[in-house]
């Protein structure tokens, strides 16, 4: 039998899962501390809410055979699924997370952690609020998630608004909007010349692209804005506002304290259709071979459009994904081989002495100890011991004869399990837990 | 457009998740307290793994479009994927958990918590160990499950090895199994006439209809062993070994302390054909009306199915799965109307403060305290007091002009928010952490 995954999929075993869920508990700690609501959505939706959201992409959702009834697709994204939930039970207002696998037919590289099943982590702001107040913290609480991973990183942002202001300058019709921004969204990876070369295959004239190369090497600090108000894209109104919209954004960045990490870059365009205002990606600085591993931005008009133009409702929104397969593929690439949360192996001396150690297992873990124990009949101390070293249990609980009739045991703890004290198992679990207490204030948790 | 979600799926709002993560979070904790490592495998997989594994339920099973590439459906449930995935990797021993959706095209009941998709929630020990060690963990572990629900419950165990001795002993031949198992297994819904009328219209004859339902109505605690030790079924092999393992299982499960909560039942039968050994299922007591709410069994040659049976390959394996979308419906019925973590909101006294508010929520949640504000241009100190009262915020937080000034902020705490105090962030911070403390010592936590 085939005991492969599907293309573009992957197992990920006890290690990885190990580092993605305390990513995911971090994570879902700096939603929770923003008082974010979670949501979940199903993974497969009406294949009719899918239509008309991706533009290009859309040949990249998997379909669910018909079966017969409802003709479904598996989700694309968490973000239309957000907007269909908010139109369907008429939310005006959420700050929601949802963190779930979503489904693209991609050519799949799993060297850069692109694959066609993967898991997004997403937090969007619903509801009219006064001016970038929610993209501000929209942006912040992406900071903070990115905090948690533990490497520098760098947030690129610019405006929709801004962009429209570009082409306008630049004599860019609406027809190519998505062709020009799709080869300028390249300039990150590509020499400046290469996009040249593209856009004019697009049809751009030397003119119009010697006055996009002036626009989009725009990049910096909140200075750059002040420079962009005496210029001529301030002069048209998209770009009026997008530009006040930055500024204000970069001062209530200022206030969250997370303004050292962002510039303004003229070049980030984003591939989505449906964003209208601010957008904005992150990527590691000493990973730039993985590409983003944040974006996001403001999108308006996406909940009415899922309703129906007419409407009349509409809920105008801000949020980010999380690449959180990318992610981990850089965590995976730290130290550490630790796959569990066990604290002591319970080990025996001087025979098999099961049910005891099923007696001392079952006071630890009802003392909220993670433990385990051997359930062979045959075991060498060395071959235990050598488990514990090597999945780094850091503690080793001897049980024997001696030490059921005394009630003492031997804990070994320490580098290689060097170390060694004596106690009944209360004073043993207190011991455990004050080092653990002690590991957690080192780490500053 | 339709704003519905797909026939048996559902959305799970800020409430739902919000008590569907405390319990997630709650039966993780269980598994890694008993040093279990977690996996994580596509929702889908390549369609002829899902073949010939769930019997006549086969036809539930969600099939993908042919888009070109591999042919896959969705996941029936999580425990042949993890078969194929100890098999692909060559594990052979392994406590592992997952927790993920899985999808059956069943008719839905969405009263009784049934669904076309819905959360998993598997713990499954690996291995071959000492007879009924890895058992006896595998039902203390669903126990402690089940403890986190907060309502009596009862597990019914029963073995694949004493029902072949029963069938056996009563003249069944293996071609009838299924259809009789199915039969009995109804009987915990309804009276014996019915099920026998049932076994009759199968074929049986009435002597074996009678001598069924000696045995069948066999349950109670560990002194029925003792019964059917002396009885016709020991004299079988299989009825020897079922029975045995059965006893030897009750002394390891009075060692883990959870003995009381489990009977006997030799009416349990599971649906699922690669059961070989225990089988056990778990009901709340007072929410008989939703049926299981957790169940499992031994399964040693699951995992020499999927490799194919020439390999010679095989690993035994034990485990449950949670029902969690049904002791969901059970934890909705309760209390409460919370549905995000915040601790905290900050109010404004004397004008919008915007600045002012944001400076103060940024320290808040950089002391890790849980906190919101409102981002409206117009608001009324009644409406967000109203607000915070409904969702059961605790504290709410005064920043006035004077406030600001004199760096002395007013706490509003305690029922109805009728009780203050003042200070300065940090002794506010402090009284809020002091707080939280106390709430999670009085929880038990």
């Amino acid at each position: 039998m085939d005991l492969r995954t599907p293309k573009g999929t992957h197992d990920y075993g006890p290690r990885e899962c190990y580092l993605l869920n305390r990513f995911l508990r971090a994570v879902t700690e700096v939603f929770e501390t923003h008082g974010a609501a979670c949501i979940d959505t199903p993974t497969f939706e009406l294949r009719e809410l899918l239509c008309n959201k991706y533009g290009d992409d859309a040949k990249l959702i998997f379909d669910l055979a018909d079966q017969g009834g409802d003709i479904c697709s598996l989700r694309y994204d968490l973000t239309v699924s957000f907007a269909r939930f908010l139109a369907r039970h008429r939310v005006q207002r959420l700050k929601r997370f949802q963190i779930g696998k979503v489904f693209r037919r991609d050519q799949p590289s799993v060297s850069k952690g692109r694959l066609r099943e993967f898991v997004q982590c997403d937090l969007d702001i619903a509801g009219a609020y006064m001016d970038m107040v929610a993209d501000a913290e929209a942006i912040c609480i992406m900071a903070e998630c990115l905090d948690r991973v533990g490497h520098r990183y760098r947030i690129r942002i610019s405006s929709r608004m801004v962009l429209n202001a570009v082409m306008e300058c630049c004599g860019v019709g609406r027809d190519s909007f998505a062709a020009v921004c799709s080869a300028i969204d390249k300039m990150d990876k590509l020499p400046w010349v290469d996009v040249a070369a593209e856009l004019r295959t697009k049809g751009l004239g030397d003119g119009q692209i010697a006055a996009l190369e002036r626009y989009v090497c725009v990049s910096g600090g909140s200075e750059v804005l002040d420079g962009l108000r005496s210029g001529e894209l301030y002069l048209c109104s998209d770009g009026k506002k997008g530009i006040d919209d930055l500024a204000l954004l970069f001062k209530y960045l200022g206030i969250y304290g997370v303004d050292d990490r962002v510039v303004v870059d003229l070049s980030l365009a984003r591939g989505l259709d449906y964003y209208t205002g601010v957008i904005f990606e992150a990527a590691l600085v000493d990973f730039g071979d993985i590409g983003s591993v944040a974006g996001g931005g403001r999108y308006d008009n996406l909940v009415s459009t899922v309703l129906g133009k007419k409407s009349g409702w509409s809920v105008p929104c801000v949020g980010f994904s999380l690449g959180v397969t990318r992610i981990l593929s850089v965590l995976l690439r730290e130290e550490g081989q630790r796959a569990t949360e066990t604290e002591v192996f319970v080990g025996s001396s001087g025979g098999l002495l099961l049910e005891e150690r099923m007696g001392v297992l079952s006071r630890l873990w009802r003392a909220g100890v993670a433990a385990e124990t051997f359930c062979t009949r045959k075991y060498s101390f060395a071959s235990l011991m050598e488990h514990v070293r090597r999945t780094g249990i850091p503690f080793f609980l001897l049980v024997g004869e001696r030490e059921i009739a005394e009630n003492s045991f031997r804990l070994m703890h320490g580098e290689d399990r060097a170390q060694q004290m004596h106690g009944d198992l209360d004073t043993i679990v207190s011991f455990i837990k004050s080092c653990r207490a002690g590991q957690r204030q080192s780490a500053g948790r």
